[in-house]
């Protein structure tokens, strides 16, 4: 049987406080008529790093601080409850929830008060506290807005290894639970809230998504519930053609593919973590992207397809703090090895290598990590040479700190003729001048090096150049 | 005491027949007038082939015909001989000369036969007798000349590892034999005429340097002299902006660099092995290609500096005959492994990695490798990625095997604005799409991937934009 | 300045009761009229076991259980203090660091109650309560006998690595931090009591040393101090010729060296934990074994150079549930990568190999492994040898599972003749089967494999033959 | 059908001149009256050193001497000839082959003196020219004495692998191939007589089986024709109960086990290399040791079961020139790397391990290696214990070079009590010190050390307490 099933999940601001709550309820109970919904909720905003604060004063003894923390994040909640819900049975029940969870919570804390010891779990367990709140928040706002709504706790759903932190879901375990559980819901008529960026292992130890991690939750039960669609909640209008801070003409994108939506993601666009659209893909389960506070906008569709841009060019990403790494040397010519060892030393210091260009000669290959891991590759790398520097086989191994990638992102760029020449001929015009060039053999992205100080200029170049501010 | 020697080497068709080595040695004469000159030879054109086939029929017991071969190289330079010199005297011992050489070839095929095995190392003793050869006949044409002049071989001068068929000098060895022997023979004034091609181990077993291996000779000479000047005489004007057979406009340049000689080398153009500058890089020596045929001619002279070009472009050279591998899949995404997974696994086909782009999302890797290494680079990849592959991780490992790489060449690209505009632009107005680009940090070069059909008509668009068919 | 001082230690059952704290408090202060003593404790008999106990049933919840415990170890303590010492001002000063000790005992166990997790750092601070608690008994009874004394703490003394329950000591850390604190004590005449078995990281972490712990606490120190000499007080006479459950006519040695010590501890005597012995040897502080139950017995001395016995033979020990493992084939016929093989596949299991004897023809190495891990190692090893298994290069991988160890000690063998022709044909009139010997070219140790139910007859046999009933 | 083929080898002694051929032809004579016989010839005495001499100096250029040496070789196989045929036909087809085959290797001697390089493809060939040419010797005599009788190659049976001086046979293929080609010949009636030591590649490439190549031989093909029996015809009566030169009153054994013979042999009674028992150990193949010069003696028969001996001890043997090697040090104790790391290093050392035992407290690990492998194995030590000796981990590695290793073999002394002891009594009633001992659980040795000096006095001592000077 097909269900139609929709996944909604809401994010930190649209939890953010009771009025944010009561709009995206309204939402949900919207959409509830239609068909049958699945909410996933984040925790409030900002509650999560609260929770790991306090976690770690406990760890240093400062149990007072830690359970006062976590007694503030209680009026928090009991606060909004007040607003959201009216009826006394209601507020009794779910204030008594709201009660327990935080006496956990602080039982956790003071449990590692005790031992001056924070461990990866417990870690979990505290900051998870956020999800298992705001998850009660939204059931009992829905039952008041006359639905049947149910909050269910993620580790009855998604079972995961045992990363504590940053843990990876076991699908074939979490199908058949979350369609077990949920769907009983569902037939009867109920809507489950379910709470994001939680999971557990097989023998129930609660575990978490990591950062992203509740978007990551919507997926990963939008595949195992087959849903029709998963939509994701947020507090901007979907994804955009620029980073508005960069470019304020840029405008939202009505449709993309999941590769672009990857590329995108990838360079820092951070509507959705790469990884969030693995459980995803093979189905073809649309996502979309849509703003809670203006729900009557259109949004942003990703899907397998995309929207085929008129001119190959869709979007404009850069990512800012990286580093240009060249290793190079007579020595290296036609070497095999060269290659190897170098990304051998990348790889043993787990830096991210985020684009390469090797050419030519072989003289040199050059390639670019986040800032923050520079100084390890290098070290990584003169190590790995070492024995080559002192034979003169590689001459240098030198780094030029203040870089910046820009990558034109769009489905369809191999078809059309002449993309690079626009655009490193219009970078050229404004005099940006092109530190390295990466363009892979995928179809939707070029790739670029340019000094950091150049970045915001080129990506306001090129987005001019595609006339990506108005409607494709 | 500084020797202002020059080291001229002579390549194949430089002393072609009789007339060539004439011609030849007119230009030694001329030039050991104003000072020093070492002379290296190369076998005369073909020579070397014929050997080889030679040496390999003996191995499959055609003793007959091998020694045949040989007899019909030695009456091939007897014939020269009588060409060259007229004094019986002369003729006398330098036929002799050519007798016992030709013999001792024919006796290692002899023992080839009987033993119907072909080691390395004799088939470095036979392919190079021909080396052995013109350098009796350059030396008894100068002598008649009116030189003193002297046939040296290199296995006296050139000490070096014992990889039979591709050895490395041993400079500091090499150095000392070479100024002790060598510089006896100039003080005397006597003009050394070196076999090319050829070096021995320190126990005195002859070997080979490799393809490119009188060239190799030269440097490593004239590294070795301290010599003032390199100069390889061979059938063409010099270094010229492009292939002429891909643009018939082509023109000689006038200076190089070492790094854009390195550059052109390395992608065809076939001036000179990358390897054949190492020994002269850190001294500086200039090196001469010159034609032997048309000695009033310039040539192209290849310095440390360089001759900087008007707009930054100033050769465009191109291989075809490669393919292109793209490793991509979800699973890649992040993971620093992947990417030194990818070239281990090429470093262990031995595969030449001629080309690597890999950028944005970390999704695909692509790289460029010999055709005829493929199939061998896909199988190690295969092997390397099976257990990603079953998990997922890998998507796919495809190869595109009828692309080519084309790259502009060319010094101080880096301060020049907008190269890589004009390249990419003009290429857009033709028609010709891109697969791939990479351009690393170095000043002196784009490349880039275009399907194998508009190789051709690539690197014209290119070289008419540069407008290289006029001097810079 | 050579300060001549003594370590005692007092293992469990020396400080078993309030009788037996009396007893040996008073073997110290004996000993502390003629030279400086520091004293090192265990805890009361039973009681690390009950605090383990505790510590797990914290981590499964049972946060009263185990809080109970701790509440029965206090009085423990507190009623043997009150037997101990009858001043009220000491009583108070000692019961209130008992209510201290005991209440930091029950937080850990309250906050591994709360977080179900029972961490390594954790344990180790719980489980090493007892000291903490006898130390300070026997420091206040030592007062009572009059001398100045003081309970100390060794995580001021004894610093380690952070293997929380298997620390080893940093010696060098270790040296200075023991001297300045205990030489400040003992040169202000007062007698520290060091808690043993307990050590602190660097940074402060408590850690403990693992089995047989008090013990090495107690080298550990000596060995700092330039002890003059070392006194296990326990509950035997010291170190016996056999084990009297195996042979009734045991009877205890004078003295014997290290090395034969070694031996002893290694097959199951248990008097010393071979590792125990490491920080001592060096500069050769003698140990003695001495039973505090009956102090005018004169005890083991162990030393350097041990005492030479008559016929070469010392002792006997027997170690049983071991099985012997053969690995044999054709294959294996003089291939040096059998031995290997064999031993890295036991290494990979983390298997102790206890003896391994090799001969001949190579066709047949055979070793033995305690019998818990001989289904790992028969694993590892049929893993190891699958493909030679294949190909029929290895015939048998087999375990025989009933077998025991026996070896006979003693320094001196190697000068003394016939003396494995006593034990063998003393053997063989009593029909014993001998499955496999290694002796190796120690000068002090015959070893031999026979079934274990020819284990007891086997010590006894040889006992009776070397004459050990009576004084060599 | 089953053929009851027998296959008789002759070794060097026994074809050592035409009296020695003739003997040994009749004995074939003889046999082949009641069932077939396959003939393996060895090259007469010391002809095959003698080729090995001819072909080095080849190598080194002294074509003339190798030629010399070919030339005196064939003299003396032509004055054989002589001797042994009187038939002019015979003599002139079987001369010319003698001719021919001299020739060949005169060839590849001059081959190689032509190019002054020996390979082990060309080494190989040269020295199985004596085998080609006794084969044809003993093949005339055959004829002579009226049998049908052809000369073999081996190179048209046994197939290898193509280490071309020390080859595996491939025995699938070489079953095929000596089936196919001698039953051919049996079933005609005709007597094959086989070159020993030779095999081929399956491309036809001729190499050699290794020392004890020709006894290889005869095994290989028993196995690949399912023959009823071998009989090894040597020079000596059969395998002894020790060496004569040890023992005067040592003395032939009737029949032994494939595993005594194996633990014999290696432990140098010299009789059959271990390798050789291999091709018929599954098939229980019987093996002979018989005299040619005294056929009528029994010699010894080499059987599965062997012949129980009546005490368990039925051989001794001894191994001199090796040494004992010990690693030791407080830091291996418990160590379950330190063993794994000692044989991996003495396998890196290409070392032969020839006995090991480690006992007891692990401590020490001790084991002999041949005396002219102990430096390399000590250095590979040294190289892999160097982090542990700078750790005081291991404190030592010695060497102790004058020792020997004796064995008692017999099949079943495990089920007779008191050898342990019997032996190391007898050894100690005279003085003789045992360094190391080592009896695996196999059923048929005891190994152990004695100082070199007290080898001889050793092995007489076992071999009189057994009594082996009578027949058992």
């Amino acid at each position: 049987m097909k269900r139609n099933v929709r996944v909604m999940k809401f994010g930190g601001t649209s939890v953010g406080d009771a009025q944010c709550i009561e709009r995206s309820a309204e939402i949900i109970a919207r959409a509830a008529q239609s068909s049958p919904v699945v909410a996933v909720v984040s925790a409030m905003g900002g509650v999560t790093n609260r929770l790991i604060e306090a976690a770690q004063r406990a760890a240093s003894g400062e149990e007072a601080m830690a359970c006062e923390m976590i007694a503030s994040l209680r009026t928090q909640h009991e606060t909004a409850l007040q607003a959201l819900v009216a009826d006394p049975a209601e507020r009794s029940a779910t204030g008594a929830e709201i009660e327990r969870i935080c006496a956990h919570a602080m039982n956790l804390c003071r449990g590692t008060a005790l031992l001056r010891e924070l461990t990866p779990r417990t870690l979990a367990a505290i900051s998870s506290t956020g999800e298992l709140l705001s998850a009660r928040l939204m059931a009992a706002t829905l039952r008041r807005l006359g639905l049947k709504a149910q909050a269910v706790d993620a580790t009855e759903l998604i079972i995961t290894d045992d990363q504590y932190e940053q843990a990876e879901p076991l699908m074939e375990e979490t199908r058949e639970a979350s369609r077990r559980r949920l769907f009983a819901l569902l037939d009867d008529g109920t809507t489950p809230v379910v709470t994001g960026f939680i999971g557990a292992t097989a023998t129930g130890v609660l575990t978490t998504l990591g950062r992203g991690g509740s978007d990551y939750s919507a997926t990963i039960l939008g595949a195992a519930l087959d849903a029709a669609e998963i939509i994701i909640w947020t507090d901007v209008d979907g994804v955009m053609t620029a980073d508005p801070r960069l470019v304020p003409e840029a405008r939202t994108l009505d449709e993309i593919s999941y590769a672009e939506a990857a590329e995108l993601a990838y360079f820092g666009a951070k509507v959705l973590h790469p990884k969030t659209l693995r459980p995803i893909t093979e189905a073809g389960i649309p996502v979309w992207i849509r703003n809670s506070f203006a729900p009557d906008r259109r949004g942003t569709k990703i899907t397998s397809a995309g929207h085929r841009a008129r001119n190959g060019v869709k979007a404009i990403t850069a990512i800012g703090d990286v580093s240009l790494i060249t290793v190079g040397g007579r020595g290296i010519v036609g070497a095999p090895e060269a290659v190897a060892k170098t990304f051998a030393a990348t790889a043993s210091a787990r830096a991210n290598v985020l684009l390469i260009s090797q050419a030519s000669s072989q003289n040199d290959i050059c390639f670019v990590v986040p800032s923050k891991e520079a100084g390890k590759t290098l070290e990584a790398l003169r190590r790995a040479f070492a024995p080559d520097i002192q034979h003169h086989q590689v001459e240098h191994i030198t780094v030029d700190h203040e870089v910046a990638i820009v990558a034109a992102v769009g489905e369809g760029m191999r078809g059309t003729l002449g993309i690079a020449g626009r655009i490193f001929s219009a970078l050229g015009r404004e005099g940006i001048n092109i530190i390295a060039i990466a363009q892979g053999s995928s179809e939707y992205n070029i790739s670029f090096v340019v000094e950091a100080s150049a970045m915001k200029k080129a990506v306001a170049t090129i987005h001019k150049e595609f006339g990506l501010e108005s409607a494709s």
